[in-house]
Protein backbone atom coordinates (compact mmCIF):
# COMPACT_ATOMS: atom_id res chain seq x y z
CA UNK A 1 0.00 0.00 0.00
CA UNK A 2 1.25 3.66 -0.86
CA UNK A 3 -0.18 6.74 0.72
CA UNK A 4 -0.12 9.91 -1.05
CA UNK A 5 -0.22 13.18 -0.01
CA UNK A 6 -2.94 16.24 -1.55
CA UNK A 7 -3.43 19.93 -0.24
CA UNK A 8 -7.10 21.19 -1.57
CA UNK A 9 -7.27 25.15 -1.72
CA UNK A 10 -11.14 25.45 -1.59
CA UNK A 11 -14.13 24.12 0.02
CA UNK A 12 -15.32 21.81 -2.98
CA UNK A 13 -12.49 20.76 -5.18
CA UNK A 14 -12.29 18.46 -7.64
CA UNK A 15 -8.28 17.52 -7.79
CA UNK A 16 -6.99 15.30 -10.90
CA UNK A 17 -4.79 13.10 -9.44
CA UNK A 18 -4.44 10.26 -12.22
CA UNK A 19 -0.79 10.44 -12.57
CA UNK A 20 -0.07 10.47 -9.33
CA UNK A 21 -1.75 7.35 -9.23
CA UNK A 22 0.08 5.68 -12.07
CA UNK A 23 3.14 6.49 -10.46
CA UNK A 24 2.11 4.27 -7.47
CA UNK A 25 1.10 1.95 -9.44
CA UNK A 26 4.31 2.12 -10.87
CA UNK A 27 6.30 1.71 -7.20
CA UNK A 28 4.30 -1.02 -6.35
CA UNK A 29 5.65 -2.59 -9.12
CA UNK A 30 1.58 -3.85 -10.50
CA UNK A 31 2.28 -5.20 -14.29
CA UNK A 32 -1.31 -6.09 -14.54
CA UNK A 33 -4.73 -6.68 -12.96
CA UNK A 34 -6.33 -3.93 -11.01
CA UNK A 35 -5.44 -1.62 -8.17
CA UNK A 36 -7.79 0.31 -5.25
CA UNK A 37 -7.71 4.09 -4.57
CA UNK A 38 -8.94 4.82 -1.46
CA UNK A 39 -9.77 7.74 0.23
CA UNK A 40 -9.72 7.63 4.22
CA UNK A 41 -11.80 10.39 4.91
CA UNK A 42 -15.32 11.17 5.64
CA UNK A 43 -15.46 14.52 4.15
CA UNK A 44 -13.77 13.29 0.97
CA UNK A 45 -14.59 11.11 -1.91
CA UNK A 46 -13.13 9.96 -5.32
CA UNK A 47 -14.23 9.45 -8.67
CA UNK A 48 -13.40 8.95 -12.05
CA UNK A 49 -14.76 11.22 -15.20
CA UNK A 50 -13.55 13.56 -17.56
CA UNK A 51 -10.30 15.30 -17.44
CA UNK A 52 -10.11 17.19 -20.74
CA UNK A 53 -12.25 19.86 -20.42
CA UNK A 54 -12.23 21.30 -16.85
CA UNK A 55 -15.28 22.71 -17.09
CA UNK A 56 -16.90 19.01 -16.31
CA UNK A 57 -15.28 19.25 -12.88
CA UNK A 58 -16.47 22.85 -12.22
CA UNK A 59 -19.79 21.49 -13.10
CA UNK A 60 -19.94 18.21 -11.23
CA UNK A 61 -18.75 20.55 -8.23
CA UNK A 62 -21.78 22.89 -8.58
CA UNK A 63 -24.49 20.44 -9.07
CA UNK A 64 -23.20 18.56 -5.90
CA UNK A 65 -23.33 21.95 -4.09
CA UNK A 66 -27.08 22.22 -5.71
CA UNK A 67 -27.58 18.85 -4.26
CA UNK A 68 -26.99 19.20 -1.03
CA UNK A 69 -26.81 22.69 -0.17
CA UNK A 70 -24.49 23.95 2.63
CA UNK A 71 -26.99 25.43 5.00
CA UNK A 72 -29.38 22.61 5.54
CA UNK A 73 -31.51 21.19 8.11
CA UNK A 74 -28.81 18.93 9.61
CA UNK A 75 -28.02 17.87 12.78
CA UNK A 76 -24.07 17.35 12.55
CA UNK A 77 -22.82 20.44 14.94
CA UNK A 78 -19.45 20.80 13.34
CA UNK A 79 -21.19 22.56 10.21
CA UNK A 80 -19.94 20.23 7.45
CA UNK A 81 -22.88 17.96 7.42
CA UNK A 82 -23.42 18.41 3.60
CA UNK A 83 -19.77 17.21 2.91
CA UNK A 84 -20.28 14.00 4.69
CA UNK A 85 -23.80 13.58 2.59
CA UNK A 86 -21.70 14.11 -0.78
CA UNK A 87 -18.90 12.28 0.24
CA UNK A 88 -21.36 9.29 1.01
CA UNK A 89 -22.86 9.83 -2.51
CA UNK A 90 -19.76 9.63 -4.18
CA UNK A 91 -17.87 6.81 -2.70
CA UNK A 92 -14.50 6.52 -1.00
CA UNK A 93 -13.09 4.58 -3.75
CA UNK A 94 -12.29 3.49 -7.29
CA UNK A 95 -11.19 0.95 -8.84
CA UNK A 96 -9.10 1.04 -11.80
CA UNK A 97 -7.66 -1.50 -14.29
CA UNK A 98 -3.76 -1.68 -14.97
CA UNK A 99 -2.45 -2.95 -18.07
CA UNK A 100 1.59 -3.03 -19.28
CA UNK A 101 2.16 -1.52 -15.76
CA UNK A 102 -0.37 1.43 -16.78
CA UNK A 103 -3.69 2.47 -15.74
CA UNK A 104 -6.31 1.13 -18.66
CA UNK A 105 -8.75 4.60 -18.31
CA UNK A 106 -10.59 5.89 -21.11
CA UNK A 107 -9.72 8.34 -23.63
CA UNK A 108 -11.60 10.89 -21.78
CA UNK A 109 -11.21 9.31 -18.31
CA UNK A 110 -9.44 11.05 -14.95
CA UNK A 111 -9.09 10.10 -11.46
CA UNK A 112 -10.35 12.92 -9.48
CA UNK A 113 -10.09 13.39 -5.59
CA UNK A 114 -12.97 14.97 -4.17
CA UNK A 115 -12.35 17.76 -1.82
CA UNK A 116 -16.10 18.52 -0.02
CA UNK A 117 -14.65 20.24 3.41
CA UNK A 118 -11.58 22.26 2.24
CA UNK A 119 -9.37 23.38 2.22
CA UNK A 120 -7.38 20.60 4.32
CA UNK A 121 -4.33 18.51 3.80
CA UNK A 122 -5.67 14.87 2.24
CA UNK A 123 -4.71 11.47 1.89
CA UNK A 124 -5.13 9.03 -0.67
CA UNK A 125 -4.22 5.19 -0.16
CA UNK A 126 -3.33 2.99 -3.11
CA UNK A 127 -3.43 -0.90 -3.07
CA UNK B 1 -17.03 -15.74 0.92
CA UNK B 2 -18.84 -15.30 4.22
CA UNK B 3 -22.60 -14.05 4.78
CA UNK B 4 -23.33 -11.85 7.94
CA UNK B 5 -27.43 -11.39 9.08
CA UNK B 6 -28.54 -7.59 9.81
CA UNK B 7 -32.50 -7.01 11.02
CA UNK B 8 -33.13 -3.32 10.51
CA UNK B 9 -35.92 -1.39 12.42
CA UNK B 10 -37.17 1.40 10.52
CA UNK B 11 -37.48 2.13 6.89
CA UNK B 12 -34.19 3.99 6.40
CA UNK B 13 -31.45 2.97 9.13
CA UNK B 14 -27.88 2.86 8.88
CA UNK B 15 -26.73 -0.07 10.42
CA UNK B 16 -22.62 0.16 11.23
CA UNK B 17 -21.16 -3.36 10.64
CA UNK B 18 -17.21 -2.60 10.59
CA UNK B 19 -16.55 -4.71 13.54
CA UNK B 20 -18.93 -7.61 12.19
CA UNK B 21 -16.88 -7.14 8.47
CA UNK B 22 -13.22 -6.98 10.45
CA UNK B 23 -14.70 -10.58 12.67
CA UNK B 24 -15.12 -11.97 8.93
CA UNK B 25 -12.06 -10.87 7.33
CA UNK B 26 -10.18 -12.39 10.71
CA UNK B 27 -12.57 -15.47 9.87
CA UNK B 28 -11.69 -15.60 6.09
CA UNK B 29 -7.53 -15.40 7.20
CA UNK B 30 -7.08 -12.41 5.01
CA UNK B 31 -3.71 -10.77 6.24
CA UNK B 32 -2.86 -8.17 3.79
CA UNK B 33 -4.85 -6.83 0.54
CA UNK B 34 -7.90 -6.12 0.39
CA UNK B 35 -11.83 -7.21 1.16
CA UNK B 36 -15.02 -6.67 -1.03
CA UNK B 37 -18.25 -5.59 1.50
CA UNK B 38 -21.08 -6.81 -1.50
CA UNK B 39 -25.15 -6.48 -0.25
CA UNK B 40 -27.52 -8.43 -2.23
CA UNK B 41 -30.14 -6.48 -2.49
CA UNK B 42 -31.64 -3.97 -4.61
CA UNK B 43 -33.25 -1.91 -1.88
CA UNK B 44 -30.44 -1.03 0.34
CA UNK B 45 -26.93 -0.39 -0.52
CA UNK B 46 -23.48 0.17 1.74
CA UNK B 47 -21.22 3.26 2.56
CA UNK B 48 -18.21 4.23 4.68
CA UNK B 49 -18.20 7.60 6.49
CA UNK B 50 -18.15 8.66 10.23
CA UNK B 51 -18.82 6.55 13.00
CA UNK B 52 -17.86 9.06 16.04
CA UNK B 53 -20.95 11.04 15.93
CA UNK B 54 -24.21 9.48 15.75
CA UNK B 55 -26.02 12.88 13.94
CA UNK B 56 -23.87 12.40 10.71
CA UNK B 57 -25.70 9.16 9.80
CA UNK B 58 -29.14 10.64 10.43
CA UNK B 59 -27.85 13.47 8.33
CA UNK B 60 -27.11 11.20 5.74
CA UNK B 61 -30.40 8.99 6.06
CA UNK B 62 -32.52 12.88 6.06
CA UNK B 63 -30.25 13.82 2.73
CA UNK B 64 -31.03 10.65 0.70
CA UNK B 65 -34.68 10.61 2.18
CA UNK B 66 -35.02 14.65 0.59
CA UNK B 67 -33.43 13.76 -2.74
CA UNK B 68 -35.66 10.81 -3.74
CA UNK B 69 -39.06 11.48 -1.63
CA UNK B 70 -40.73 8.37 -0.72
CA UNK B 71 -43.98 9.22 -2.45
CA UNK B 72 -42.66 10.36 -6.03
CA UNK B 73 -44.02 9.91 -9.94
CA UNK B 74 -42.75 6.32 -9.79
CA UNK B 75 -43.92 3.39 -11.85
CA UNK B 76 -42.90 0.18 -9.57
CA UNK B 77 -45.78 -1.09 -8.15
CA UNK B 78 -44.48 -2.25 -5.22
CA UNK B 79 -44.30 1.76 -3.51
CA UNK B 80 -40.43 1.28 -3.01
CA UNK B 81 -39.01 2.64 -5.90
CA UNK B 82 -37.53 5.44 -3.77
CA UNK B 83 -35.58 2.59 -2.03
CA UNK B 84 -34.26 1.49 -5.42
CA UNK B 85 -32.97 4.74 -6.79
CA UNK B 86 -31.72 5.53 -3.22
CA UNK B 87 -29.54 1.56 -3.34
CA UNK B 88 -28.36 3.06 -7.24
CA UNK B 89 -26.45 5.84 -5.81
CA UNK B 90 -25.07 4.32 -2.66
CA UNK B 91 -23.98 1.35 -4.22
CA UNK B 92 -24.07 -1.87 -3.77
CA UNK B 93 -20.89 -2.85 -2.42
CA UNK B 94 -17.34 -0.66 -0.84
CA UNK B 95 -13.89 -1.89 -1.10
CA UNK B 96 -11.50 -1.76 2.24
CA UNK B 97 -8.13 -2.39 2.21
CA UNK B 98 -6.52 -4.63 5.29
CA UNK B 99 -3.43 -4.98 6.72
CA UNK B 100 -1.96 -7.31 9.20
CA UNK B 101 -5.27 -8.86 9.47
CA UNK B 102 -7.49 -5.46 10.57
CA UNK B 103 -9.56 -3.29 8.50
CA UNK B 104 -7.37 -0.46 7.10
CA UNK B 105 -10.13 2.54 7.22
CA UNK B 106 -9.95 6.42 8.47
CA UNK B 107 -9.72 7.30 11.85
CA UNK B 108 -13.44 8.56 11.70
CA UNK B 109 -14.22 5.93 8.96
CA UNK B 110 -17.14 3.11 9.68
CA UNK B 111 -18.78 0.93 7.20
CA UNK B 112 -22.69 1.32 7.11
CA UNK B 113 -25.21 -1.09 5.68
CA UNK B 114 -27.90 1.16 4.26
CA UNK B 115 -31.45 -0.32 4.99
CA UNK B 116 -33.63 2.06 2.49
CA UNK B 117 -36.97 -0.10 3.11
CA UNK B 118 -37.33 -1.71 6.19
CA UNK B 119 -37.68 -3.18 8.82
CA UNK B 120 -36.55 -6.35 7.10
CA UNK B 121 -34.00 -9.44 7.90
CA UNK B 122 -31.24 -8.42 5.68
CA UNK B 123 -27.42 -10.40 4.32
CA UNK B 124 -23.94 -9.01 3.77
CA UNK B 125 -21.28 -10.84 1.76
CA UNK B 126 -17.92 -10.48 2.56
CA UNK B 127 -15.36 -12.09 -0.03
CA UNK C 1 -10.05 -8.54 -19.47
CA UNK C 2 -12.09 -8.81 -21.82
CA UNK C 3 -14.59 -6.15 -23.43
CA UNK C 4 -17.53 -6.36 -24.70
CA UNK C 5 -20.05 -3.92 -26.76
CA UNK C 6 -23.23 -2.17 -26.30
CA UNK C 7 -25.66 -0.23 -28.04
CA UNK C 8 -27.88 2.32 -26.95
CA UNK C 9 -31.21 3.83 -27.85
CA UNK C 10 -32.05 6.50 -25.67
CA UNK C 11 -30.38 9.25 -23.96
CA UNK C 12 -31.02 7.77 -20.24
CA UNK C 13 -31.12 3.99 -20.54
CA UNK C 14 -30.42 1.17 -18.26
CA UNK C 15 -29.39 -1.71 -20.20
CA UNK C 16 -28.93 -4.98 -18.52
CA UNK C 17 -25.71 -7.01 -19.17
CA UNK C 18 -25.68 -9.53 -16.66
CA UNK C 19 -25.43 -12.32 -18.91
CA UNK C 20 -22.89 -10.51 -21.02
CA UNK C 21 -20.94 -10.17 -17.85
CA UNK C 22 -21.61 -13.75 -16.71
CA UNK C 23 -20.28 -15.48 -20.14
CA UNK C 24 -17.13 -13.10 -19.74
CA UNK C 25 -16.19 -14.50 -16.36
CA UNK C 26 -16.55 -18.05 -18.48
CA UNK C 27 -14.55 -17.39 -20.86
CA UNK C 28 -11.88 -15.40 -18.28
CA UNK C 29 -11.84 -18.59 -16.70
CA UNK C 30 -12.50 -17.25 -13.60
CA UNK C 31 -14.03 -19.96 -10.84
CA UNK C 32 -14.28 -18.14 -7.13
CA UNK C 33 -13.34 -15.04 -6.10
CA UNK C 34 -14.49 -11.54 -7.52
CA UNK C 35 -14.79 -9.65 -11.08
CA UNK C 36 -14.56 -5.54 -11.80
CA UNK C 37 -17.26 -4.43 -14.47
CA UNK C 38 -15.66 -1.47 -15.73
CA UNK C 39 -17.09 1.68 -17.75
CA UNK C 40 -14.62 3.53 -19.96
CA UNK C 41 -16.64 6.11 -20.56
CA UNK C 42 -17.71 9.59 -19.00
CA UNK C 43 -20.94 9.88 -19.77
CA UNK C 44 -22.23 6.26 -19.11
CA UNK C 45 -21.95 4.26 -15.72
CA UNK C 46 -23.08 1.19 -14.56
CA UNK C 47 -25.10 -0.04 -11.19
CA UNK C 48 -26.53 -3.36 -9.66
CA UNK C 49 -30.76 -3.06 -9.18
CA UNK C 50 -33.63 -5.09 -9.72
CA UNK C 51 -34.05 -6.93 -13.15
CA UNK C 52 -37.12 -8.26 -12.52
CA UNK C 53 -39.83 -5.60 -12.77
CA UNK C 54 -38.28 -3.07 -15.47
CA UNK C 55 -40.51 -0.67 -14.26
CA UNK C 56 -38.06 -0.30 -11.68
CA UNK C 57 -34.95 0.59 -14.02
CA UNK C 58 -37.54 3.29 -15.76
CA UNK C 59 -38.21 4.42 -12.27
CA UNK C 60 -33.89 4.88 -12.03
CA UNK C 61 -33.48 6.86 -15.11
CA UNK C 62 -36.62 9.05 -14.46
CA UNK C 63 -35.08 9.99 -10.69
CA UNK C 64 -31.85 11.20 -11.96
CA UNK C 65 -33.15 13.05 -15.04
CA UNK C 66 -35.17 14.86 -11.89
CA UNK C 67 -32.22 15.56 -9.52
CA UNK C 68 -29.50 16.16 -12.51
CA UNK C 69 -32.26 18.03 -15.13
CA UNK C 70 -30.32 18.21 -19.01
CA UNK C 71 -30.72 21.62 -19.71
CA UNK C 72 -28.87 23.66 -15.90
CA UNK C 73 -26.49 25.96 -15.14
CA UNK C 74 -23.58 24.31 -17.03
CA UNK C 75 -20.06 25.38 -18.26
CA UNK C 76 -19.65 22.57 -20.53
CA UNK C 77 -19.94 23.69 -24.32
CA UNK C 78 -21.30 20.19 -25.11
CA UNK C 79 -24.24 20.41 -23.88
CA UNK C 80 -24.00 16.31 -22.03
CA UNK C 81 -22.75 18.09 -18.24
CA UNK C 82 -25.96 16.41 -16.73
CA UNK C 83 -24.16 13.02 -18.37
CA UNK C 84 -21.14 13.65 -16.81
CA UNK C 85 -22.72 14.48 -13.29
CA UNK C 86 -24.89 11.33 -13.57
CA UNK C 87 -21.81 9.69 -14.30
CA UNK C 88 -20.44 10.79 -11.08
CA UNK C 89 -22.57 9.48 -9.07
CA UNK C 90 -23.12 6.34 -10.14
CA UNK C 91 -20.23 5.30 -10.58
CA UNK C 92 -17.84 3.37 -13.58
CA UNK C 93 -17.29 -0.15 -11.77
CA UNK C 94 -19.15 -2.34 -9.62
CA UNK C 95 -17.75 -5.20 -8.31
CA UNK C 96 -19.72 -8.52 -8.31
CA UNK C 97 -18.51 -12.16 -6.46
CA UNK C 98 -17.65 -15.16 -8.48
CA UNK C 99 -18.79 -18.64 -7.37
CA UNK C 100 -18.35 -21.51 -9.15
CA UNK C 101 -17.91 -19.89 -12.24
CA UNK C 102 -21.04 -17.53 -11.78
CA UNK C 103 -21.96 -14.33 -10.85
CA UNK C 104 -23.00 -13.94 -7.65
CA UNK C 105 -25.60 -11.74 -7.31
CA UNK C 106 -28.59 -11.79 -5.37
CA UNK C 107 -32.32 -12.95 -5.92
CA UNK C 108 -33.29 -9.93 -7.83
CA UNK C 109 -30.33 -8.35 -8.95
CA UNK C 110 -29.29 -7.43 -12.35
CA UNK C 111 -25.72 -5.56 -13.59
CA UNK C 112 -27.13 -2.46 -15.40
CA UNK C 113 -24.98 -0.32 -17.87
CA UNK C 114 -26.57 3.32 -18.01
CA UNK C 115 -26.26 5.13 -21.02
CA UNK C 116 -26.56 9.25 -19.98
CA UNK C 117 -25.71 10.69 -23.62
CA UNK C 118 -26.92 8.19 -25.97
CA UNK C 119 -27.78 6.58 -28.26
CA UNK C 120 -24.18 5.67 -28.76
CA UNK C 121 -22.16 2.19 -29.28
CA UNK C 122 -19.99 2.00 -26.03
CA UNK C 123 -17.54 -0.32 -24.10
CA UNK C 124 -17.42 -2.48 -21.05
CA UNK C 125 -14.46 -3.76 -19.67
CA UNK C 126 -14.23 -6.82 -17.45
CA UNK C 127 -10.96 -7.62 -15.52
Amino acid sequence: MLEISIQSRRRTELIEISSRVEEAVRRLGRHDGSVTVYVPHTTAGILINENADPDVAADIEAALDRLVPWHGPYRHGEGNAAAHVKASLVGSSVRVLVRDGKLALGTWQGIFFCEFDGPRRRRVWIA
